[in-house]
This record gives C-alpha cells, sequence and structure tokens, in this order.
C-alpha cells in the first residue's frame, strides 16, 4: 500500500516570493507569459565573518545558512547556535555561535586565500571523509519506487515553472522534507540546516535528488551521514569512485522502473518486479528545460 | 543550403581521458559497463596567487584558466598574459602576467574575505555591467534553426556519455567552437579563455548553451561582450531582468521549431518558417540524465 503520510516539509508552487509572471515573445511572434522561478543573492555570515554569497530562490534562509556552514565542516557536532538571524532587506543570514569558531581559527592561517566553495574549502570536505563510517542500512527497491513515484507527482515549483533542482529526504517508502532551488548544493543544504535545526539524525535515511551525482553531492551526503543517495540523473566517474571509497550506497537514472546501482549494492532488497513499474507520466517526466 | 563548414573546436567524445567505464548493476540485477565523464579538480594561480579549484572534465585546462580569470574580471583587455603553465600531475595551471593584477591588489584590502566566485567576486561582476554596450547584431531564426540542429547531432561526450553541458560560439549559421564540461560555467570560460587567446572579438557572435539561463551566465555572456544567449534550457526571472538591463537578445527553450525570447527581440529576423522545422530526433533529444 502507498505511503500517504504528509510531508513534513512539501514545495510551496503557489508562494508568491517564489516566482514572477516573465513576457516573452515566442517562435510564431506570439507574446507569451511564463511563470519563472526567482533568483536572489543571499550573503551568509558567521558571526562577523562574511562566508559566501548564495543565488537562492529564497525560501528557508536559515536553513540555507546553517546547513552550509554544516556541509562545508564551519559548524561542528554539539557546536551552540545561539542565534540565525535573517534579514529579508539586507539579504543576509547571520548564524551566531557561541564561541570562535574552527573555520575563525583557519581564516587567520590563510589570509590570502581567496577560494571558492569548491576551492578552498573542498580540500577540507575531502578531508573530512576519512574513517568516516556509514550507518548500516537497507534500501527496498519497492520503497525506491514508490518513493520516485510519490516525488515526481508532488506539486512543485519544478512542474509550475521549471529550472529549478530538488531534493528530497526519505525514509523507507515516506519522503520527509523536499526541497527546491535554483542550485542543487542549496537544496542539499537546506536539508542538513533542518536536520540540524531539528536534531534529526542520519539513519535509516535516504536522499533522492534531481540533480547529477557528482563529487561533491556525494561528498556532501556522506558527511551528512546518510548511507543512500538515489538521483534521476546521471554521474560522473569521481562521483562513483568517491561513494564506493566511503560506502555510499548510490543508485542513478532512476526513471520509471530503470536504476542503476553503482556503489554499495549489497544494501538493496529486490522485493518489488521492475515489470510491474508503471513508466512516468509524460507530464511528471522532467525535461531538460527545467533540471539542467 | 546548411552550412557545413568544419568547427574550429569541436567535442573530442573518443579522447581516452575525458570518459571511464564504469561497472554498475541494473534494475534487473545485470552487470552494466557504462561510459561515464571524468571530474578532476583544477587550480587556478593567478601568479603566484591560487585563486580557485575548478571540478573539470579537464581538457583545455589553459583556455579554462584564462577564460575564468577574464570572465572575474582579474585580467583586463590588453593585459599582457606572459605564459600559461599547466601541469596534469600537480593538477594545477599558473596564468603569469607582466605587473601585479588589480585582483592582486583587491585582495590586499580585503584579505579576510573568502567568498565563493559566485560571493565575493560576483559584487565586481555586476559594477562591469555599468555603462555596458553590446554590438548592434542581425540575428536570423533560419541560424538559430540550423545551428541547434546541427550541434545537437554533432558526437559529443553528452551523446556518448552524458552528465556534462555544452556550450558553443557561433557566427551566423556557423558553430566555432563547442566546449563541454561538468561545470556549465567551465565550458563557457573555455570559451572566453580561447577568445582571449586567439584575439577573436565578440562582434556578430551568439552563445548557444545546453545549461539554463541563470543571472551569472547572463552576466558572463554580456562581460564577454556578446550579444546574443541562447539555450535549449529554461531561464531564472533575474537572468531575464539582468539580460534587459544590458539589452542582451535572450532566448531560451529552444527545441525543434519551438522558442522564447524574453529580451532584446528586435535583434531577430524572422525568415524562417517554423512549421518547417523538423522536430528533434529521440537520439539527439537531452534527456535530463545528461544535462542536469
Amino acid at each position: 500500500m502507498p505511503d500517504t503520510a504528509p510531508y513534513i516539509i512539501a514545495p510551496a508552487p503557489d508562494a508568491p516570493r517564489l516566482t514572477r509572471a516573465v513576457e516573452g515573445v515566442d517562435h510564431d511572434g506570439q507574446s507569451q507569459s511564463i511563470s519563472v522561478v526567482e533568483e536572489r543573492p543571499l550573503t551568509i555570515f558567521l558571526n562577523a565573518q562574511e562566508i559566501v554569497t548564495a543565488m537562492t530562490i529564497g525560501d528557508y534562509p536559515e536553513y540555507l545558512a546553517l546547513g552550509f556552514l554544516r556541509n562545508q565542516g564551519m559548524l561542528k557536532d554539539g557546536e551552540a547556535v545561539l542565534r540565525v538571524d535573517y534579514d529579508e532587506e539586507l539579504e543576509t543570514v547571520v548564524v551566531r555561535t557561541g564561541g570562535q569558531t574552527t573555520y575563525e581559527d583557519k581564516l587567520k592561517k590563510k589570509t590570502r586565500t581567496s577560494g571558492c566553495a569548491v576551492g578552498t574549502v573542498f580540500g577540507d570536505m575531502m578531508e573530512g571523509l576519512e574513517g568516516l563510517e556509514l550507518p548500516s542500512s537497507e534500501v527496498r527497491t519497492s520503497d525506491l519506487y514508490a518513493l520516485a513515484q510519490r516525488i515526481n507527482t508532488t506539486p512543485s515549483l519544478y512542474l509550475e515553472a521549471g529550472a529549478i533542482h530538488g531534493t528530497v529526504l526519505c525514509e523507507g517508502p515516506r519522503p520527509l522534507v523536499y526541497m527546491e532551488d535554483v542550485g542543487r548544493h542549496n537544496a542539499v543544504d537546506k536539508i542538513a540546516g533542518w536536520m540540524f535545526s531539528e536534531g534529526v539524525g542520519p539513519e535509516g535515511k535516504m536522499l533522492y535528488t534531481t540533480g547529477r551525482l557528482t563529487s561533491e553531492m556525494v561528498i556532501k551526503t556522506a558527511l551528512m551521514g546518510i548511507p543512500v543517495l538515489a538521483s534521476r540523473s546521471g554521474f560522473t566517474a569521481w562521483g562513483v569512485e568517491i561513494a564506493r571509497q566511503v560506502g555510499l550506497t548510490l543508485i542513478g537514472r532512476m526513471r520509471g522502473q530503470r536504476f542503476i546501482c553503482l556503489s554499495g549494492e549489497e544494501r538493496l532488497i529486490r522485493d518489488a518486479d521492475p515489470a510491474s513499474v508503471a513508466p512516468e507520466a509524460k507530464k511528471h517526466r522532467r525535461k531538460s528545460a527545467g533540471d539542467t
């Protein structure tokens, strides 16, 4: 029986601040009004330190900030967050911690470094993978199929406006938190921020994403302690290599009855007959117009 | 008559260093060997200064470095580049200029800033847009259709392995340089690096990309001085807004006979009947597996 428990957080495709009507002229010279996703800068501060400006649709700025700092290793387990202040007008969010964070120490040593989040900080992320142990877990293929079907038919900004990525935190057959963003990494960071805020652990969880399984996506999932990462998209060779190194179950190209498991296949319990899975309805298929 | 002049640079889907065979197990429990794109770190230095680590497929590292520095405003017009040294083993590329660059001055003033390329440097990129004038230009819809058809059927890493973006520099009906990369921004940067190296100007050129038309993509194109940007994918509200501010012709969702022009429609010359355009062959349609 399909799971019908409500999402804890679901997309809000009708929220007025997330989309805008944009006028254009089509191939036949006809005027068209199109619902288009917003994209706004959000500057994240850790105490007095400006860390990064992310381009985001703008929902859940506090979760995005907390999750970004967590996933970059700038906020450790057990670190006390005193306050998170979002200023809509200034487009800033400030995360205030009790003491000075590790990151501020590091900055002093490398004052001349100006790296991208996938630059300087990337080395630090790889460091965090050493000795990492992901929780043991089982993945039923019946759950995989049920999740994909439910996620793809859930009203979302993607179905409303396209040009956006989605990531969903799942547990067994149930999708818990479904975040969307113009940047696929932001969607994952918002989930990490929610888990940190709510004290939700990674045991028994799975991440489903619409985006590609690149090295950075695999590293983020592993650092979050989540043992399973599935996507409807493709993957890079290094993404697969890292998943194998850390023992993460990696599943790509999930569409209709199809998928390919690239790492951690021992977690799969094949309790569903692929032939019984209905193909994706055309209107729910992600077109590349939307998810590139 | 379709243009059949060869590309100056075309994708090299058979180059051994760009893809790797990866083993997986499919939905039926069958082993599969899949051709997958590589993803490697490349650290870009400007003289003695480490700037960024980009994740890239690894072709044309010199063009990527030059184009990244150009597009971030760290290498100005007329700045003398003495040498570009790529070290495959160290995964670094060092761009050496005659004098100290503007960027190094800026760094001294902001030594405690550690921003992403879309962070700190983003403000600088917006600055460069003030007073920008793009060359006047005409865009024939017959050329648009011919370009899309030719690009989509050109052998590429995308058609071979998926999970990759493409960007093509075009002139009239002719695609000149077709770059691919795991990061859609890298593909654009490699084109900017080629233009800088070869002294090719933006007049009469158009960029075609498989990726979404986000603010950063529009800003890059405008800073490169290219007056027309077209994509088969969607767009964000801010991307459209910036294109209108700078007078850039922005065309999205180009598939088969369809497209939508969101800005700069006065450059379009509608000399083709959309009804005469053949739909895209299924095997050349970009699936979201590939271009998310």
